[in-house]
């Protein structure tokens, strides 16, 4: 089997990779955007990963690529996959990560349930949508969002001119896309893998809070989450993973509507932030199961280890402090807590951490998991 | 908060550590004895740890020293103490862990119960001792021995003449220890982390399966041990922790005898074969204990995640193969299995790897954890 799994992208996706390989017994080597990332530990090449040179140097100290980030142009992937690298996931599923557009195409063409959503291209679509929308919806660039950012709330027709004429300047010209602003009840995640070979484990359907368009909290298992909507994020999710030949993790964000439904949000085809829970609270992490994947190594148990995890973000971190400046009075008052550190500076709104409390009452879990993450604010 | 923890030794224990340093967001450095050990990842040097001028110029790039293993010989652990160095577990600690003789002269003043013994200096001694207890007894080296190393049944007079002859060569005299052969039920383990300023927590109590004097398999918690034996085997270790001032993760290796009482049989000062579960089974592994402990951090909760955690270690590994050839085998029986390979050529009796296996129901667990495990020979 292939035991060197190259990671391109320094972030803390990647630094999560380290102790899954380290258990494993697989190597785990990093290119890194610049010195001294998250990820730094397994780092053995820093560069630009929109750079051939850079990544296929790299790809060659390797077995198999997967990444931190969707961000590597398709032109570097396609390259890859020329030379004979096995890249997880390939160009063609990562597409539908790198362009929302072109997922919204996709989801609808597998016929699973989206927002309402047009292509608009000027501020008279976007102004027709509009007024078939009760006046307001969400606007989103196709590319280059992510944590909140290219995503916007508009109720005038032209709330997003600066991002036509950015596209029109672009000279590549495209669309935006425009989304029905869903009434929904909450939030899910659903996380999925896949193997090269094709086969695919799901994990419990989760329930997540953002704040600010950023992940804040994860509840695994979703509360209250019966088995028709559990049934259906977890068909929604197999159906994108095989319709779009995703191999690794995939997650994708759903809302769940008043009536019910569930529809897709966002994909995302990397370990992502609804399934840190997983690292503490199940049998095989979403970051083991993706080195497993990319591997095309038989897949691990998904089952949570206690009956509620919560998992709780460090956004921006103590002000002009480190983390570990908090550790003594957090790990006293909550022995329970599993704080993961980043090893990034705070900055605020930056995610540098996170807690996870796991046990048998969510109400003492949930509370006892906001009070640890509170001790790092 | 000290931030950098510099580890003495390459080997799996050293290795084991990298992940919680990972989470926890500290640095780990590795000073190795020859490149590539199992460690390799944090390595930062490569040295002779009985070196003083090499372990002197590791420790000027931590803030803490902690160990692989008991081997740095006094007069280095002293010297780093004498130049401030923080150093967990401390000289006059380990000394107890390296020496048996010291070791059996501590216990039994503190009043804790051990196996009858006596230090014996000829093969008079020896047979006296075996005519007291029935022809046969353990005699073990004072020094040196590990995994079953150092450690023979002996049932003649003469049997450790080889021993005493090697003594005396050495030039500094000393004697062997002998020990009644104790009829045990079972062995059990207990293990106990404690900090500088002296906060201690306890693991469960685990039942440890002896193969040719290597531990090869751990129930955790030891099954049917009643209220009793779980709380005098607690006793015993906080006792030795307390006692001999042990800072880190310390292991008590006990016999369980018929008429339900338990003998210490053996010290480790650092986390221990016998903990292994404690990585997929318990709140806080013992590596991340041992990793706060050295830190003075308070420590995390010891109590299991499930019900029953088993773990078997893999010794030897496949012959003239890698752990590796056998994953995607493993792994497709075997999907809550555990695999933990640390990074070492495979060779007959060779602590290669290791599998543990947590559920709700033992049989099953059991049953899974050896079939998997089974599949690495």
């Amino acid at each position: 089997m292939a035991t060197t799994v190259g990671v391109i992208g320094g972030g803390q996706l990647a630094r999560m990779m380290i102790p899954p390989a380290v258990e494993l017994g697989v190597t785990i080597k990093v290119l890194e955007e610049t010195p001294g990332m998250s990820a730094e530990l397994a780092a053995t090449g820093v560069g630009d990963y929109r750079d051939l040179e850079t990544v296929v140097a790299f790809a060659k100290t390797v077995d198999v690529i997967t990444f931190d980030h969707e961000h590597v142009p398709q032109h570097v992937l396609r390259a890859l996959v020329d030379a004979g690298v096995p890249v997880h996931p390939g160009p063609d599923a990562l597409l539908y990560a790198q362009d929302k557009l072109l997922m919204r195409q996709k989801i609808t063409e597998l016929g699973l349930p989206s927002p309402d959503w047009a292509a608009i291209e000027n501020a008279d679509e976007l102004g027709a949508f509009l007024d078939a929308h009760g006046g307001r919806a969400v606007v989103k660039t196709a590319r280059g969002g992510y944590d909140g950012k290219g995503v916007r709330i508009v109720d005038d027709r032209n709330g997003a001119d600066d991002w036509f004429t950015a596209l029109a300047e672009d000279g590549r010209g495209g669309a935006l896309i425009v989304e029905e602003l869903v009434d929904f009840v909450r939030e899910l995640a659903q996380q999925v893998a896949r193997r090269p070979s094709g086969q695919i484990v799901a994990y419990p359907v989760v329930e997540t809070v953002q704040k600010g368009g950023i992940c804040a909290e994860v509840i695994a298992p979703a509360p209250n989450a019966g088995s028709a909507i559990a049934q259906a994020a977890r068909d929604i999710a197999v159906r994108v993973a095989e319709g779009v030949g995703v191999t690794g993790m995939l997650a994708v964000e759903l809302f769940e509507t008043r009536d019910g439904r569930v529809l897709v949000n966002e994909l995302a085809m990397r370990p992502h932030n609804s399934g840190h829970w997983t690292i503490d609270g199940a049998v095989t992490s979403q970051f083991e199961q993706h080195l497993r994947a990319v591997l095309d190594l038989p897949l691990g148990e998904t089952r949570p280890r206690e009956a509620w995890t919560v998992m709780i973000n460090i956004l921006g971190g103590p002000a002009g402090a480190s983390l570990q400046s908090r550790y003594a009075e957090a790990f006293a008052a909550h022995p329970a807590a599993k704080l993961h550190g980043y090893g990034k500076e705070s900055r605020p709104g930056r995610k540098v951490g996170h807690v996870t409390v796991a046990g048998s009452e969510l109400d003492s879990v949930l509370a006892d998991a906001r009070a640890a993450a509170a001790l790092f604010d």
